[in-house]
């Protein structure tokens, strides 16, 4: 099959790499049919997650059908539609059964891409089956159906979840990236008053006004409304930087909650000075996809508007293309980029 | 009256000052027949808190009985035994409805010893007095009365509550100061496994194994245990200090709860690198004493073994020798020091 | 002045009384310039509540402007707007600090138009008036303002929030009174699938069609849908019915929540044979208005469309024929009557 | 193998039936090394649960060893000391993905001694056995680990938890049976204040006391009592009689608790003419077993002492004697009655 690889930072290429076969019996073969590129592909492609092996075929979302089945594999067959998810998990162990998934203890957890094989080829084993696909409802179409694979979780249970927004709350989110958008969509679910996106690319924030956010102001107009008044319910912090943490903690108010859902390279300052009295909560985390299926059910039923965060779409054998694309998503505005098959 | 002056940093002195009278009609007027040396009037003295005026009298704790109320207060009258609140709260104010009385948004909040003269003096005036002070029933003598002030609504509340500590847990306390202490013997309540207290002072480590810490242990081996096991499935900050932080922030296992309860006078660092990812809960907080009479109650029923909080005992007029005791506590083993009328 | 005085089962009269006078250093007078009827009023009228005594001026919601402070009031002047509580608390009491302020242990709770005079007045003495009155923003007219007097923290406290509903939810609300419907629009904040109004009054379903709800169906369909499928998330039990208990039993999910919100007169059934293994919580509840000032924040801002919940407007004088045509709202599709000075 | 089997209303004997097979790759056979009796047993046995099919093999509690296991089970292989859970589950639907084991959606649930053949024999075949078996840890001898199959998980998810027990708590448990008195043990790890228990048996109260209960009172001096003073804190309902529901809801303080642990075969009454303005909470449920590795660390590290629960034992082949002293526990204050091999 057709596949993009990882051959150490800075150099991937579209090439023709064995077809992957059942390993264990609670293995999957799916066929895929669109994936997409996340912002973790581009920083592995950079060699900051070094665990990472030349080899490996990138990608951890993915939708498509099930062609092959291990025997041990109770809720699947050959010809079921799917959508994979970021996260492999046995389903029970210690972890699992506190439905920490993306902790499992026994050998699951972030594998696809990473520790695997990933999702950007023709073809993808998925370890766990039972518990790491969801059967795709036919009228989610893939388009829709693979922001479930991480994207939508990860702004729901890191962001928003953990940020406890409610009605009538601020919500500040900083990063005006795909979980940055997709946790404002999430957030409007309860009501806030309003979401202020806070981002230095002008580009989105243009993108994140028409998806629904209410404010999209570069970081110094921003500082100072909330920073006289009684500050943000909540904040969300979505872009991995430094600078955008500590932002963060200068915005929230008294009593208020920083979920910090960016992945980041290095230490932050907390300013304990200022915070110690502030009664706060930060909050940190990785998905677990737990909640993939009550959010399945929010998109199937059209409880959540999230078709505006693909922007670009392009054949599966364009993939370099693709992450072309994403990458200069601050410049132009890209969110979400789909491979068709 | 008599009464501990605060005369700007490093200097102070038990000085013939003016009676307080009423000034709202809030307000009660105590007599103090018990009151007891905080950290942080350490680090008024220190010069730290620079809001605090020269000519404060210092002290934010008081047992007493009530000498004159002033025509507002429904709830007191002259001869009553009470314990006055650290926190002056007005109980009517949109933060004091919603239980943050530390926040009091109608001129309350922290003011005893700090906006207003304070406790340590024959005589104190307490603002907002139905809401900040508690009757304190016979069969609690003033010495344990003395630790509901403050010591222990910050232990149970900005400490063991908002590490949410549980059956079968390991707890580590960082810092064996008082309210470090205090922590362990709350924590208890709820049937940890494990509470390890960590400190650099083995005098206060000596202590704390004899108030019921399983450990008292200093940072090194503690770090070496359990860093390599799964972790701290609760750690409190108690030290103030921002190595004391990090070192709860490497012993914290996934999922697991810091909860800051140090005054802390500058920044720490923030391993986000690594945290990020760990699916951590970090808080931060002042006291707001509204579990007071929860924790009053459970003191009166014996449910809360205190007693051995207080180690020395000086007359009221020996106040600068409390201090000094009291500072030296690191050495000498010292936790609260009590003054009697 | 001019009052509306309960005379005894199925007897009421516009009368003339004295003028309300401060009676307690915390009461304020208020000028009534809106008031409306509850069906709690029908009840006394119906001497439902014995221990309401002929004589007593009825009504505990009220908007106006305060005539008279008491010295111990301290939020408060003559010439502010304000919205009366239907909960009088004195804020400092055990309960109040734990914000169940409608169990205030201090001679507060449910005060007017029951234990003492209420609100269908031209004036009303209003106790522990610095927690039992509200400032009414500017642009938040009379009309809408009365609303927060009792309805909307009722429907929120002890419906929606005791029934925890959640986005994607089906929720059943059983009994299209104002509180059945405006737990309705409550509910709505959280982007609930389905809300489902229950009632055997056909007029009342028609209004609840137009204010938001998916479906307004009589018992029969009701049933016969849900009790096939999973059944709904919450059932809100707003009838005060017994029979309306029952269909809520029967209609909730495994592990639903029954949130009862309905005043009952009389026992009803549970069905332990089949609940008991069913996972469900059942929770009644008498209102607190903690969530009050909040609420009024959603109005004021728009974020809580309660326009509709007003069907009917008269003068003050004529408060018999509202009384008639409120408790005809089962035939007439009635709501809310308001009655405007 | 031999066993003991149902022979309709009223009959069983111990017979010799066909060895269990592996019928499902996710199936382990366990050799009982010792099981125990459950009141549900009785139900059985009285024809209460009609479902249950003659030639059925009662019994749902089992420790015993691994002696094979189906190509589909993972975490497991012969020769593992094991804990068979009550509740078979298969961990990837979607209730099972919200820990509801109890209700699992693919088949699983209250499988053993119920829809299929129990683990009152020498040999049980366990369906779903990665999920629904927990390895035993040395040092925790068969009779303390038996109890984890369905007792502690059932006192503590459906009781304690439910119940909201807390430090200072008092907590009223309706029945002394097995179930009732593990809810005592497991109440205190929480620091209640008291924990009185109710029942009609004299002889179970005795036990009762001696296991750590602080009052064992008949039901008349019990509802003085507490009707009186506020009331209790929590109430577990563990008699499964209507009465001692209804004694449970005029005990409880408004605000509190009412946790049904009890398997109820008819209605009860709920008296909402009084509880509706009361804030209780009433809860439901039927065991998950989601907290059995938990309390089994408990168990392990000796933090929960329920040594003193199992009162009788029975060679396995004297299962007719064993139903015998444990359907007369109210007179002889029997509790759990282990049958080892």
């Amino acid at each position: 099959m057709r596949a993009l690889v990882y051959h150490g930072p800075g150099q991937s290429s579209w090439d023709t790499v064995p077809d992957p076969v059942i390993e264990d019996a609670t293995d999957a073969i799916v066929r895929v049919d669109a994936t997409t590129v996340c912002g973790s592909d581009l920083r592995i492609l950079r060699g900051d997650l070094p665990e990472v092996k030349p080899g490996t075929v990138l990608g951890h979302e993915a939708v498509g059908e099930v062609v092959e089945a291990g025997p041990g594999v109770h809720h699947l067959r050959p010809g079921n539609q799917v959508i994979v998810s970021a996260v492999s998990a046995c389903g029970h162990c210690r972890e699992c059964r506190d439905t920490t998934f993306g902790q499992c203890g026994a050998g699951g957890g972030w594998l696809l891409g990473n520790e695997i094989h990933g999702t950007q080829a023709e073809l993808v084993r998925v370890p766990f089956a039972d518990h790491s696909v969801h059967r795709r409802p036919q009228n989610v179409p893939p388009e829709e159906a693979v922001l479930l694979c991480e994207l939508l979780p990860t702004a729901y249970e890191v962001g928003v979840r953990n940020g406890h927004v409610g009605p009538g709350d601020t919500v500040v989110v900083v990063g005006a990236g795909p979980v940055g958008i997709a946790s404002v969509i999430i957030a409007r679910l309860y009501s806030p008053r309003r979401v202020v996106l806070v981002d230095l690319s002008t580009a989105r924030l243009r993108t994140a006004a028409r998806l629904g956010s209410d404010a999209a102001e570069l970081p110094g107009r921003m500082i100072a409304e909330l920073s006289e008044g009684p500050g943000a319910d909540v904040v969300i912090e979505a872009s991995g930087e430094p600078d955008g943490f500590v932002l963060g903690t200068r915005v929230v108010r008294t009593g208020g909650h920083i979920a910090i859902i960016g992945v980041h390279g290095g230490p932050a300052t907390l300013h304990l000075e200022s915070l110690w009295r502030k009664n706060v909560t930060i909050s940190t985390g990785q998905v677990d996809t737990s909640s993939t299926p009550w959010l399945l059910g929010l998109v199937q039923y059209g409880d959540l508007p999230v078709s505006g965060l693909v922007t670009d779409t392009f054949p599966l054998d364009r993939t370099e293309d693709a992450y072309e694309t994403f990458a200069r998503g601050a410049t132009t505005g890209a969110l979400k980029v789909l491979l068709r098959r």
